[in-house]
């Protein structure tokens, strides 16, 4: 029966009786089906079987009709207009606010976003121009990517690093073009011949942290040897955080998406270089002993630590002249100090642990710390609390954080499959931003360079950006514009490179830090010199 | 003759030389003259003195009429516009932007805006609607004062305080009202009763600090009375710095305006109560060894000094209740430990120096200093280096300082009456704002609240404000909003108290703290409890 909603609408009594009639006999057959099960491994009649039109998650067979009458609709949208310059956004979180906007403003291009959360992509359709919402799961519906990819001239991909290889896939065999934010991974690195062979551009590191970074880094250092200079050292740190008035809770931090990286950061391992010395930081959490306070801006209140490998850039930055080589990442002072109690306590830990499995009962987060110190859930506070203070180097500023936090109290430990991805939820709730509140980027390279003449110069370049919170973060503002000032260049022919692309040579980073700047982002270069 | 710039024009040879013929035998009378005395002192024939229009700055006699002229015509543009509210903003300096951008959005008010730089005055005409500039040097034309403020409604002084009775006086004769944004000085309280008998209300400590302090002071003191509890400890807070991303000099700081009266509160004396105890801290720079690092906002690096007599808020705030009463400063970390060294050097000294006077040859920053050390002139700069480290305590950061500031070298120091004096006009220029930097507002009270349970909260009350690079700066907002909003209350008739006004009380502070919310300054109010 078809009706309107908006007027009043009833069924004839005898079409209820004979319906009713007709679907009896088979009541009860349907009752005891499961429908998170394939519809093949049910045992149902012809009648039912037929009439079932998704069960799992998935249409049925008889019914998959509908996906291609669906993806034949979204392409008739999607090129509907003549003329236009298409681009398939993946992913409609917080970072696809700044790239729409900047590619929908030349009323010729159009984007067609595609997320599993179609309000998400529905939202950004409501509020830029020219904007198409597409729901997507790129675990489960490659077709219809391989088919939305076919209809575009280019694909932004913001998904999770991981999935890129496989839209990278399609787009190669489709010889669609590509940009991410994303590290160039070993994954990726595999298709770099295949990419080239397609005649595609794949952009790579077009973010912030990568991506900002590389570009402020090659300005220099190309300079520097244009100049007949040497680069002696290279100092990168960046941060994502609070603005500062809103950084009063023990980890000086905020967080607007799962904290589950920021934390597992934490027991990295790190290497540099520091006057020719390799130094190396091993896993569990010495890159928290080994953090500075930086006071490069003295009115913040920062510290940095060593992020991974940053060996690693002294070849493709092509300074292997440097005595020292560094990449760090900046908080807040107590940062370290606070996330120093936690590792120390065994919470940022990545193994599975039954206790926290979603079938068994909740336990509290003391219980939980009873279990890590080996003591038993019985305790009085007072003993639990003192070997807690003694577990975490008997430091006040770790225990009150650890009291602020509510983890020491009786509050339930969410449940998941590791403590630290227990860590991560309950970290998420307590560590939000406020209404009103926003977050800041801060970025700060250190260059020396030694001129002809002996004399020893630093290059100091600094990005500080803060969110507006009535509109974009810093993040959104600093991973979004470079991908989309990248992707827009792609499709205007202004780089034309063929297969993997990363921002480290003139041609790119030029252009696009030029234009980082008309968009409001100021890189600010300060210069001391010593003998 | 008349002419026309932008066409040709030729006086005829005759005429040239008739008025040559006729000018000539008072040449030689005229060239001994001296346009700085005044003009009865001059011996000029009456052809000569008859023809002199203005001399030694002033009119002269027989001219006098061209300043009626002026007013006149002043007063006729002013009163152009039938129905109009009229508001007589004096000073046209940064601040004055804001208000008068308040005020206009109404289009029934008109300001004028008095300066004695024309031309910043104009540039606000231009900038706002319905906006008059007009030039007036208060310390010389009375008359001109008066005949302005007869044709407004309300005055606005922003000039310096000392200004204000002057100003107050001609508003009590002429029944005009009145706001500031200065501390009520006793020679204002002086008139309070011919104030009230003219029926006038002249609103006073209408900007930040004072103004907003007082304003959220109060909210939350008579609150807390409401609720039947009492005020244990009142702190607050308050500092005008640069934002932290510029704040990279050894005093953390910027000026916008003349550093005088910052450097000159360093070595002012200091009174608060803590604990109930009365803490008198000398002048002569004690006031930066009690400085004390504060932590209310951990990703700025503040640090905070006590400011004049705290106590004497006891009464007006109505908490004679409290234990602990303190008004300060906020600066970032390094400013008092940097100026502890600038007051151990003498540099801090407001007594006459004549070895900087006009007329005296210039001297170097290191030739002051050997003097104030007492060390030869001609000292080696190693002696001399070693003698000041000796001086400010053997501290290497006061060391880099003056160094990174050019006071321990060969710089001239500017001509100035004091070396105070010398050194504002030193650092104006080496810690001005550069383009695209911007100031920034931090306040913060502390109030400690008993209930009637026995319960101790603490209520935090934050208020930060960023400058706009290309707008208004935070101090501009902060002290320009309130002073405006007080005169359109009064404008308006909702402001209607008699005499002396302070915003003490709930029918002031409560619209405008409403107010200035809407304008974007967010008041954050958060609350800790102990037993």
């Amino acid at each position: 029966m078809c009706s309107i909603d908006n007027l009043p609408a009833q069924l004839p009594i005898e079409a209820t009786e004979y319906f009713g009639d007709r679907l009896f006999p088979y009541v009860m057959e349907m009752l005891p089906s499961d429908a998170t099960k394939p519809l093949e491994e049910e045992d149902f009649s012809p009648q039912v079987r037929d009439a079932v039109i998704t069960s799992n998650g998935k249409l049925t067979p008889k019914f998959e009709y509908i996906q291609k009458l669906r993806e034949r609709r979204e392409s008739e949208q999607i090129l509907k207009k003549g003329g236009m310059k298409r681009v398939l956004l993946l992913g409609a979180g917080y970072v696809s606010g700044p790239v729409i906007e900047y590619l929908t403003r030349d009323a010729g291009t159009q984007v067609t976003v595609a997320s599993n959360l179609l309000n998400q992509a529905e939202e950004m359709a409501t509020r830029y121009p020219n904007t198409i919402a597409v729901m997507l799961d790129i675990t489960s519906q490659e077709g219809h990517l391989e088919s939305l990819i076919k209809d575009h001239d280019i694909v932004i991909s913001m998904l999770p690093y991981s999935f890129h290889p496989q839209v990278a896939k399609h787009c190669i065999k489709l010889k669609v073009n590509m940009v991410t934010a994303s590290y160039l991974s070993p994954a990726m690195k595999e298709l770099q011949k295949s990419a080239e062979d397609a005649g595609i551009t794949i952009v790579n590191e077009m973010g912030l942290d990568p991506g900002i970074d590389h570009m402020l880094a090659m300005e220099c250092i190309d300079q520097a040897k244009a100049d007949g200079c040497t680069v002696e050292s290279y100092s990168s740190f960046c941060g994502g955080l609070p603005a500062p008035e809103c950084s009063d809770n023990p980890l000086r931090y905020k967080f607007s998406w799962s904290p589950y990286g920021v934390l597992l950061n934490t027991i990295s391992p790190a290497i540099y270089l520091k006057d020719n010395q390799i130094v190396s930081v091993p896993p569990g959490g010495a890159l928290l002993d080994v953090t500075k306070e930086m006071d490069f801006m003295p009115g913040f209140n920062l510290e940095g630590f060593p992020n991974r490998d940053s060996t690693k850039y002294a070849e493709p930055y092509g300074i292997e002249s440097a005595h020292t080589l560094i990449r760090g990442t900046l908080r807040f002072r107590g940062f370290s100090s606070a996330m120093s109690g936690f590792v120390k306590l065994g919470l940022i830990n990545t193994e599975p642990c039954p206790l926290l499995d979603h079938t068994a009962s909740p336990v509290s987060w003391k219980e939980l710390l009873c279990k890590q110190i080996g003591l038993s859930a019985t305790v009085s506070n007072s003993v639990f609390e003192d070997a807690v203070y003694e577990k975490i180097g008997k430091d006040d500023f770790r225990m009150q954080s650890l009291k602020w936090l509510g983890l020491l109290g009786e509050e339930p430990v969410p449940h998941a499959e590791t403590i630290l991805a227990a860590v991560a939820k309950h970290l998420e709730a307590k560590l939000s931003f406020d209404k009103g509140e926003r977050d800041m980027i801060i970025m700060r390279n250190d260059v020396g360079i030694r001129h002809p003449t002996g004399e020893l110069e630093t290059k100091h370049i600094s990005l500080v950006v803060y969110g507006d919170p009535s509109g974009y973060s810093a993040m959104a503002k600093t991973v979004g514009y470079p991908a989309a000032i990248a992707a827009h260049m792609v499709l205007n022919g202004e780089l034309t490179t063929k297969g993997l692309v990363v921002p480290m040579v003139k041609s790119i980073y030029s252009p696009v830090l030029k234009r980082l700047q008309d968009e409001g982002l100021q890189f600010i270069t300060k210069s001391s010199v010593s003998e």
